[in-house]
């Protein structure tokens, strides 16, 4: 069994996202949101088929823990309103593609989180993607500003409302940013790194897992630049007279393995412990080329960790195992299927 | 012969950091800037003796390039003219540490930054620093809003000016942002990790080696995230229909040493080609403690490149040949000194 922690609904049908781009006119022209259009499902098996099942199937993994779009959450964008009618447009599609494939794809939600104001509404989807949907997390945007950062540290008290309703589900949230409206961050290039680096150090300053330890996170990937600074992190951590990693972040945090290269992964696996790495490929996602060095796509990620020689046990952690506890809604899920 | 490239003068006298406070308080309060204090040779012989230059002949090296404390330049605070007053007062003070030590520091200047202004007073200090004071190159803040991010990419004509002046002195500028008053990043934790992601990023997403083939700049601690994502940069290239990053950005961009444990520097290593990596510890600096897994200081990185057990050519080249020729007015000074 290998599941994929991380794939994003990028190659959603038109209507879909032209809907989003009429929605957003109507609020800026001050209009009633338009009716969201029909969809047929052999519109969604048609664009799931020819991407990321087939992906899936040719690079031989078996599950995808499935969200929409993280470029398109945009929560900078519109108002809460608007957030959350598109969260809702998002979260019901992607539990489309989970009921037309259930043996392949597990729902992962989108907040409708919007800059400045409380994460109420947030709570309120989480809950329902999860209780309704049947959904195994969601992902949650540090920076709702697009890139501006605006938004209180994630050890802060504006965020626990979204955090005790997680324990509550017993579901983790992966952290991630989406599209940047600041002309500085270059998206996939910079935006979501940077979040990933600024999420962990959030996490070493403060002593959120004191709080919640049973709160669990994803940092997507590879954990930004993390891994490749660990002894800078260790050391600021002792710096700031906190625990070790191990104790102090590591029992809530994980990292996936979308790091595309196999040097990265190489570092990742040897820094950090197999049991906080999830295999991720962000696949079809930020980098969808051919690597011109190795002829695969850089996105492959399992080539890299089939290359890394780990033993039998590991492996199955690093495919399996660590997601079936990380998200343990996705394995009762697995489990009623006989898997 | 053995180059730090990468050092900030984190111990000078009190009187010195006392005035900025007061100059702040000033600005603050409406009134005149205070005079600058007395310092005498002794005291800064004494902050240099007792630190850096201790340090620097403990590990074994010869040469620091060293400039004013960057967490300090704190370029958000008061405005364009406070800004002038402490980097005058800053890059002087270094002049005299390079007067004194003239055998083991040359001197790099911080640049009169403001958030929104011109870069007009930042070439004249510039120009002031390296014709009057004998300085080699600078340290530019991609970020002067200390964590707003509101200044536009380093590919933006904004910084043309300043990109002129180095060209036209054949000075390189470090990338290096400031504090954060951002409480989303932590200074050395994220802000300065992020900065160089970002600014490597802008570089890939522009051509501005295009416009300024001869600009040198060094992309401090490893380079941010970029090597550990290496894959993903020659990705986004690709994607962007830019030439190969050894092509379309390492002609320019250059890497120091400041990752603090052996696999990250053997990933720099792995993925960076040798002639783009100045040796650099940023000592005294960020983390400042012993490692407990090694029994050595976080920030000794000789220790690690020694390690690596490179050719002595390619060593060399780390060590003094790649500053050298990075900052060739370093290589002519030293030239005069017979080494």
């Amino acid at each position: 069994m290998i599941i994929d922690c991380h794939g994003h609904y990028t190659t959603a049908p038109s209507q879909h996202t032209d809907w989003r781009k009429s929605q957003l006119d109507a609020f800026l022209a001050g209009a009633p949101t338009p009716p969201y259009p029909a969809i047929s499902d052999d519109e969604i098996r048609e664009s799931i088929e020819q991407h990321q099942l087939r992906l899936l199937r040719e690079r031989g993994a078996d599950v995808t823990i499935f969200s929409p779009r993280a470029s398109a959450m945009a929560h900078h964008e519109g108002d809460e309103r608007v957030s959350g009618e598109w969260a809702r447009a998002c979260n019901d599609l992607i539990a489309r593609v989970a009921r037309l494939f259930p043996d392949s794809f597990v729902g992962v939600c989108q907040l409708p989180q919007s800059p400045g104001v409380p994460v109420k509404s947030s709570v309120a989807e989480l809950e329902r993607c999860v209780l309704d949907l049947g959904f195994v997390g969601c992902n949650l945007n540090p920076d709702p500003s697009g890139g501006n950062w605006t938004a209180p540290p994630l050890t802060d008290q504006y965020w626990y409302p979204v955090f005790e309703k997680m324990v509550e589900l017993d579901v983790p949230a992966m952290v991630h940013v989406s599209a940047s409206c600041n002309p500085n961050f270059h998206a996939t290039g910079a935006h979501y790194i940077n979040a990933d680096t600024t999420a962990f150090m959030q996490f070493i300053q403060g002593d959120l897992f004191a709080d919640f330890p049973d709160l669990r996170l994803v940092i997507p990937h590879g954990g930004g630049a993390v891994p490749y600074h660990w002894g800078r992190y260790r050391g600021l951590a002792d710096m700031l007279k906190k625990p070790p990693l191990t104790e102090h972040v590591m029992r809530n945090v994980f990292f996936d393995t979308c790091v595309y290269h196999q040097p990265g992964i190489d570092l990742l696996f040897e820094v950090v412990d197999v049991d906080n790495i999830l295999f991720g490929s962000e696949m079809v996602g930020a980098v969808r080329g051919i690597d011109p060095q190795t002829g695969h796509y850089f996105d492959d990620t399992k080539r890299y960790i089939e290359a890394l020689g780990l033993p039998e046990a590991d492996k199955e952690k690093v495919y399996a195992g660590n997601a079936r506890r990380v998200y343990p809604r996705l394995d009762s899920a697995l489990r009623l299927r006989g898997r």
